[in-house]
């Protein structure tokens, strides 16, 4: 079934269709299952060097797309998060072979011991089997899945946006006819885009045959993938981060961090929304903290106390409570003084999305409270908001950064990707 | 609002109740969150003790539970499991006291490391936070699953059996006033049974209040919980579990492990229900297998090949594709001839339910297959399936068996009841 067709698709046909693609995926997984990490790693050599050789095929197909999506009005910050060009592809062909570099996670022993009956126990890390993946019109997606759920053991059915559909179909071809080549079956790496909106559908319906659903994109994606899927899922994202300045906080230091986690990059899960100030900090603090905020040209959502430290230069606005709640992921971010650490925490409690807050402080007290008691992933002292990243705390790839609290929480590596089996070995034991 | 009304609830009152009851659990959870191994072990032994005190008020309330659904013809079996006496609520309090000598999970540090920028990174277990247990009429899993969330620093929502809600009712009420005299919160304890059915839906639905959902109880039960939650779930139980005896088994040996794991127990997931065997070993060891099981009242659901060496005095019926999907939970067991080992695995991959699955072999090259490419929670080799227990793995309590990948695998311990939580601590880390 070609991808031109799926508008047409009815549920019931892609309900059908979809389950032969997770059949056969499940299927094609078991050749991975025990596969050497030599093995692992040579494939993922071997699709990085076919996305490279192909890459004019990719290009072509990623034309289509571009063309199309230009002239029915994408806007031009997301046709440039689809274009590929040989550059491009160039890098997302070495991401590749930087996760062949990585350690492999499968065959891990996580815990192990001989029991005093004699009875020897390993929890050992296997591949999960069939992971799903729903993102949206980003085809660097479409590999950087494929390779992360190869180096975990694991076959993958990719579900990408309608708008990069042809360039996905193009590299779902390249890397199958690949993973040819080194004798794995392409049914590994599949897409079921064939089947349109339906197809998604019958993803998150495909209970037994995939393990786990991973959305990756926005927040209504994430959310239609939550609350529809019956398949398990990770949930990646949204990050309403919040940076606390105590008392005690180093005054230059705590404007470069805030400075850092505002600006470095926007428009990411853990850049900071909201800066809470402790009252006896405000003097010192807020007048040099708003000040570069706003001469990097953030827009500056105030409480009142705050809003009289503002520069007159500033571009200030009244802070209200659908402030606290948002995620701006724009050069904006919500500002308020609080009278003690315990207003502080209750802030955070109230409106945070349990992603990633930091305490600037240099009071031992006050750094065990923050830490100790606040519930999200992702806890930091004295230190940008921005190093919650799988990369940046040294997991190597990351999948995502995950909200929820089972399986994963906060950055997830290759780990992430397997589950395990308890292997126990006897010799006669039967139990008394 | 009292259980007598729960007839009456709808949809939106349990709601609106359930979740109130949520938000109240998630605030006093907090109050667990920094308490010391020291001050919930003194909980523990509070709880156990106020049992014990106050048994006659218990045993008062399960009488009513026990008159009413004896009067109203549930059978035997079920109306045992709902009694308590005396000495059954002693075993219950010593569980509780068995659970405070057990390690804490909270605090453990999972990973940690200091990056080459000196960041310190340390992944740390923390509670949960709310922990949902939906379970049938079983009053002993309602002060269980009480212990297990109170050790690992949760609070918990108990929806019980209507069956035995007057007994469930007495007991949170005998627990809540216990937490209060050690000084902890008693809503860290609550139940939603005063809302009736609808109140297991809103328990479903309280998604962002409730962390966890731990369905025990009957396949029908999870079937419901796992398809209607929207909070994520850990499912448990279903074991359609095989023991495969290769053509290199130790005779005398396998025999007393498939006795074992059939009739030790019946009735629990972990016991065996199909014998697969290889056509090498059917002359040798079937004939000895197959008198013993009769001997112990199994009746036989064989093949063409096994039913030639089951004795006559056997209760022998034919096998059919139900039998080889069936979890019996009874005498009885379904038998097969394989020709080897391909074929008895995939026997399993068809059949299975990911449980268990045992080899008898003395085959170094079998074990390894059977070990490295299965795919379930646990894979023995020359032992009883029975083994699969937390109890016996050496994990101390144990919350229920896992069947599902993500999150918990297996036996699950104390540290399943926990998510973890990234603490990065740096000296003014900014992200380059």
């Amino acid at each position: 079934m070609s991808v031109d067709s799926a508008a047409q698709v009815t549920d019931e046909q892609a309900s059908t269709g979809v389950r032969e693609l997770a059949q056969a995926a499940k299927t094609a997984s078991r050749a991975l299952r025990s596969a050497t990490t030599a093995a692992k790693n040579e494939a993922l050599h071997a699709l990085a060097d076919a996305l490279v050789a192909d890459a004019d095929r990719i290009l072509a197909a990623n034309a289509v797309d571009v063309e199309r999506e230009s002239a029915a009005g994408m806007n031009a910050g997301l046709v440039d998060r689809l274009r590929l060009t040989q550059e491009r592809i160039a890098g997302i062909a070495d991401a590749l072979r930087e996760l062949a570099a990585l350690p492999d996670p499968v065959g891990e022993v996580v815990r192990g011991q001989t029991l005093p009956n004699g009875l020897t126990v390993r929890q050992v890390r296997v591949p999960m089997g069939v992971v799903g993946m729903i993102y949206e019109a980003r085809p660097n997606v479409t590999v950087d899945a494929a390779g992360l759920a190869l180096k975990s053991g694991n076959a993958v059915l990719l579900r990408g946006g309608s708008a990069a559909a042809s360039s996905n179909e193009t590299i779902v071809a390249v890397l199958g006819e690949a993973l040819e080549r080194v004798g794995l079956p392409r049914e590994l790496i599949q897409s079921v885009d064939a089947y349109g909106r339906p197809g998604a559908r019958a993803l998150m319906r495909a209970r037994g045959l995939v393990d786990v659903l991973i959305p990756r994109g926005g927040a209504g994606l994430i959310q239609t993938v939550v609350a529809e899927s019956q398949v398990p899922v990770i949930e990646t994202g949204v990050g309403n981060c919040h940076i606390y300045v105590d008392a005690t906080a180093e005054v230059d230091q705590a404007v470069q961090i805030l400075l850092n986690a505002k600006t470095q990059r926007v428009g990411v899960c853990n850049a900071v929304e909201t800066l809470l100030v402790h009252a006896d900090a405000a003097e010192s603090f807020l007048p040099a903290a708003l000040a570069a905020l706003a001469q990097a040209g953030v827009r500056l959502h105030t409480d009142e106390t705050s809003a009289t430290h503002a520069p007159s230069s500033a571009d200030v606005v009244p802070a209200t409570d659908e402030d606290w709640a948002t995620e701006y992921l724009s050069m904006d971010i919500a500002v308020r003084v609080v009278p003690d650490l315990d207003a502080a925490l209750e802030h955070i409690r109230t409106w945070s999305s349990g992603h990633t807050e930091a305490i600037l402080s240099n009071d031992v007290a006050a750094v065990r409270r923050f830490t100790g008691e606040l519930d999200s992933a992702a806890l930091l002292v004295n230190a940008s908001t921005r190093f919650t990243d799988g990369g940046q705390l040294g997991l190597g790839a990351e999948i995502g950064i995950s909200t929820q609290k089972l399986h994963a929480r906060g950055p997830m590596g290759l780990a992430e990707l397997t589950t395990t089996t308890w292997i126990v070995q006897g010799e006669g034991h039967v139990r008394p």
